[in-house]
């Protein structure tokens, strides 16, 4: 069994998705999102982010890490919080001697759909349809953890 | 006594300097730059960031951390490493319950120079002056993170 934790990197919301690739198939190990809040400063939710990741890395103890590669467009303001919640989440990944996939948002489009066209939404339903999900997750976040898992785990078998 | 560590960060050197406040005036307490290398990986040189940064915590002990904040044209790949790297240190300051005070370089210009028009030579020789060193620092991070350090304290006093 090799298990691949998928994480949609953010300030205020962390997605984070592990699944379990077996001989049945692909399975959903756990999911969701963590939180921080506009009312923490911005180091006290970083340090949030480090120890609820490191909880569910010592919960899960996956494989590999498989983590979205960001592009921004003007938003920098956004870009350099989200850039820094980044980092210490790849802080983690080595101090837990965790290999990392970094996949670019098109990489995970055609790894999951077939096409680097495909809708956020589209996306979005494959990865229920694959993990036999009874919904999509909530929020956005979980849900593109997870297609980043889905993803990691297709190109860790070269294919 | 009051004592600050400045910090110019980035990936491949992050640069420190701290500086204390006596009714003497100011000192310097120790400076230097830690160094990552190409060879490493991306995820190992952030570790080494976190370690090497938290060491000079615990030995320094300072009273307050001053960073400054960082401004980025187009060159946005350098951008989000330096902005991870960055990540990593903004943690360390929460980790070690250390107030943080983030400066644009126009504050520390004007702070150190009187005029946010300074040129970085100009600020580097001020900063020298103030500390009565016998040359300026190399390389320019240990310089700029000094640079900081001088103009968080000064900020510090309220003025």
């Amino acid at each position: 069994m090799l298990v691949c934790l998928g994480i949609d990197p953010g300030l205020a919301r962390v997605g984070y998705g592990a699944v379990a690739r077996t001989e049945m198939g692909l399975f959903p190990v756990c999911y969701g999102c963590i939180e921080t809040f506009p009312d923490m400063t911005f180091t006290q939710r970083l340090m949030k982010i480090y120890s609820d990741v490191q909880g569910k890395i010592s919960v899960i103890r996956p494989d590999f890490v498989s983590i979205e590669r960001l592009f921004f467009g003007r938003n920098t303001t956004t870009a350099e919080y989200v850039w820094q919640a980044r980092g210490v989440i790849m802080l983690l990944t080595a101090q837990n001697n965790l290999p990392v996939t970094e996949l670019t948002p098109n990489n995970i489009k055609r790894t999951v759909c077939g096409s680097g066209k495909a809708g956020k939404h589209e996306i979005q339903r494959r990865v229920r349809d694959i993990l036999t999900l009874d919904e999509i997750p909530r929020p956005d976040d979980t849900a593109d953890a997870l297609a980043a898992a889905v993803a990691g785990l297709s190109l860790y078998e070269g294919g």
